[in-house]
């Protein structure tokens, strides 16, 4: 714990010793501007929620050192990280540069050097969590992940602190605001999915590369680190099937609104008889749902314990603000440790697993929606049907707008509870159609009652 | 920090020291038991989210000490707290007696003999919050009570931990389960009041006195506690204003239910220019609104930062498992702290601020929902509306169904926005008026867009 040493007793008065800790912040975006900023803005709420410690900026690295930050308040700027992890005046390091190569050396540099680290790296965490951990573990030291899961909503705070005496039975919920900010728009204003990405885009919620959101590959890094923690265990990313939202069209949220439900796109983890199931994938939702009632680019996890029942965390799940704020979570917590002189690696289950989890299909039969882009002419319906019914699958519902154009016609199928195996068989089956004029949609349905258990 | 001689270090394998913490529970109702239960139920789970730290439970206090438990797993049973709270063999102690006074020595002594206490008693936290943190300052020992609001939701440490960074604006939600349920079952069912407490009180949802539930005195001391993390200062809960459910009628959800809304009993701190206003009131919540999805005996709270946005925070607040879960989560937080060999006192402000609360009147205009049971006869609603002009105040809406029995006559008037202190000077005059059969029910109206604000 050589960093304990690097707190400065800034004074003492009335036997009360006051503190300081000394932050450098390693990338200077949305996330690490928020986070200098919030230091000194509520520099004295924070003194008063630490008893009594101060949390200062020291050093930032940034890519371009000058401006107005440069040397403002005695902070001192370079565009070397090594400048900030190494130096004297620094006991906590954010890292909050993103991507992954560079992240990790500032990282691991920082643990070797005796220093917590607090970041909000998803990509990282998910990718490189369990050496980083192991590293922590071995240097006793804190890191801080708040931050990497659904911005300024707690939820790994609630799973691996709150619930660390219940059993986790499942882990599921919005966790990509540019797609729920996407979605939104498609189902608010009856938006083509290219139309919705380029309003988000305007509106700052998507990159011009939105791949990593769309795709769904950023909810499956942030499930990813939620499942090691509810599970204890170690989970590869790349083994999560994932499907985004690119193929949603406008007509999909008109027929979903015919059924009463909207889409949204859901990240899950859930416990079953054969390990953990995992999947991104959109779902269709009840409209009265509060899954569905999560708009905009906000965040709600659900989390499901078998003592504690269901619970639900709902906020904004990105931006630097909020994020700033899980960022500095951490580092309070942390600090609070440095000037106690009591610094602890704590325990971040999963993280310390070496055994993968073993992962499983659904196993509870669902409903499900199916949607098909066809080229029409007589008989589909009836080749469509006798592919589910070869299946021993039953139909609950068909829906078919009329005076749709022939040659872009859409209908729907809703299947009554089928195991998730036996609706991709009968899907894989009818996409040899040559009629179909896209892959078929193909949706788990949730229903209200299911949300709450 | 004595007591951390008294961690048996239980062996060591492989330079892994293996630790145990000993557990003493005083009162063993719905949550003592339901503590114990998790502790043996879940105690693999627990020991890998502690890394390696069994938490066991050794001693029970409880009322008659006879039956199964008694020497089970060498569990001693006792009638007598002392015999807990004093024990050599007593790490930590769950105080789940209830009540005031007897509570608040158990906490004291264990606190004297330098034990860290977990409590889920709100009514002693709202009254004596302050003296005992001062103790446990003064000893340097934690005191746990995550599960004194909102049961298995972690809204404690949502506030005092995650939000650390953030200045609170706002925090107000459902945070008695008993009232919610009875509401719920009045809106649903269209049951009167007297027949929506008799089903709670046969689901085991209220008590044969619930006096405490329904008339908001519970929600009252939540709100308290709450307040004091959020805003860190020290608030006296008998100068929190407080209306309960008991005068809500089937005809008030008819008329609710005429206006797009349901009714909810919400209690909300809110920081104002003025200091801190704090209110439990019903409230008027549009029926699409997230407050108004909380159903049953579920609890759900808003957390409204400057720079965070809005939370919510969802799940059960009550119930032996829920509420046995949120205790666990402190015992092993502190169960890590004492197989590390570092208690701290932990930093819990509000409690430990001397100057109260500046208490403010609510500032903001509203709209307002007046429902009046009166003896009907000509010029009833020209008098009201003369009294309500005079103040000023413009009407929105007026609503009396046809063909309500003339000696049992309500309708409801509803105001464009208006200052609290105006709506209740123009209530006072009403209420004098000789043809009222009641007084005036008045319940703010939140517009779905202020609750995302």
């Amino acid at each position: 714990m050589a960093s304990v040493d690097s707190v400065s007793a800034a004074g003492s008065s009335g036997g009360q010793v006051r503190k300081e800790v000394r932050v450098g912040i390693v990338g200077y975006g949305t996330v690490g501007r928020a986070a200098a900023e919030i230091l000194t803005g509520h520099a004295q709420e924070i003194r008063e929620r630490t008893g009594g410690v101060s949390v200062v900026v020291t050093r930032i690295c940034r890519k371009s050192p000058k401006g107005a930050e440069s040397g403002a308040n005695g902070v001192r700027v370079t565009a070397d990280w090594h400048d900030v992890v190494g130096a004297e005046d620094v006991d906590v390091v954010i890292e909050a540069v993103g991507g992954i190569t560079i992240a990790n050396e500032i990282v691991r540099d920082a643990l070797d050097q005796g220093k917590p680290v607090v970041t909000a790296n998803k990509a990282l965490l998910a990718r490189r969590g369990e050496e980083i951990f192991a590293l922590a573990k071995k240097k006793n030291l804190p890191v801080g992940i708040e931050a990497s899961v659904a911005g300024g909503v707690p939820v790994i705070r609630a799973i691996s602190q709150a619930l660390a005496a219940d059993r986790i039975v499942s882990v599921y919920g919005i966790v990509n605001g540019t797609c729920n900010f996407i979605l939104t728009q498609m189902e608010q204003k009856g938006l083509e999915f290219a139309e919705a990405l380029e309003q988000a885009q305007a509106a700052g919620y998507a990159e011009a590369d939105s791949s990593l959101d769309i795709d769904g590959f950023d909810a499956r890094d942030k499930i990813a680190i939620l499942a090691r923690i509810a599970f204890g265990h170690s989970v590869d990313p790349a083994l999560i099937p994932v499907t985004g939202i690119r193929q949603i069209t406008a007509t999909d949220f008109h027929y979903a609104h015919r059924l009463n439900s909207t889409i949204r796109l859901v990240a899950s983890a859930e416990r079953t008889s054969r390990g953990i199931h995992l999947a991104v994938q959109p779902w269709l939702e009840p409209r009265n749902s509060m899954l569905a009632k999560v708009d905009g680019a906000n965040n709600a996890i659900f989390i499901a314990g078998e003592r504690v029942g269901t619970q639900m965390l709902y906020g904004r799940g990105a931006g630097g603000n909020p994020t700033g704020t899980a960022v500095l979570s951490d580092v309070i917590e942390i600090a609070q440790q440095l000037a106690r002189g009591q610094m602890a690696a704590g325990s971040m289950p999963g993280f310390h697993k070496p055994e993968p989890a073993q992962l499983s299909p659904r196993l509870q039969p669902m409903n499900w929606f199916l949607r098909l882009a066809v080229n029409d002419r007589p008989g589909i319906l009836a080749r469509v049907a006798e592919v589910i019914a070869h299946e021993g699958i039953n139909i609950d519902s068909v829906i078919q707008e009329p005076h749709m154009p022939k040659d872009r016609l859409s209908f729907v199928i809703t299947l009554e509870p089928t195991l998730e195996e036996t609706a991709l068989r009968a899907v894989n089956e009818i996409n040899k159609f040559e009629f179909l004029r896209q892959p078929v949609l193909l949706l788990p349905m949730i229903s209200e009652i299911e949300e709450h258990v």
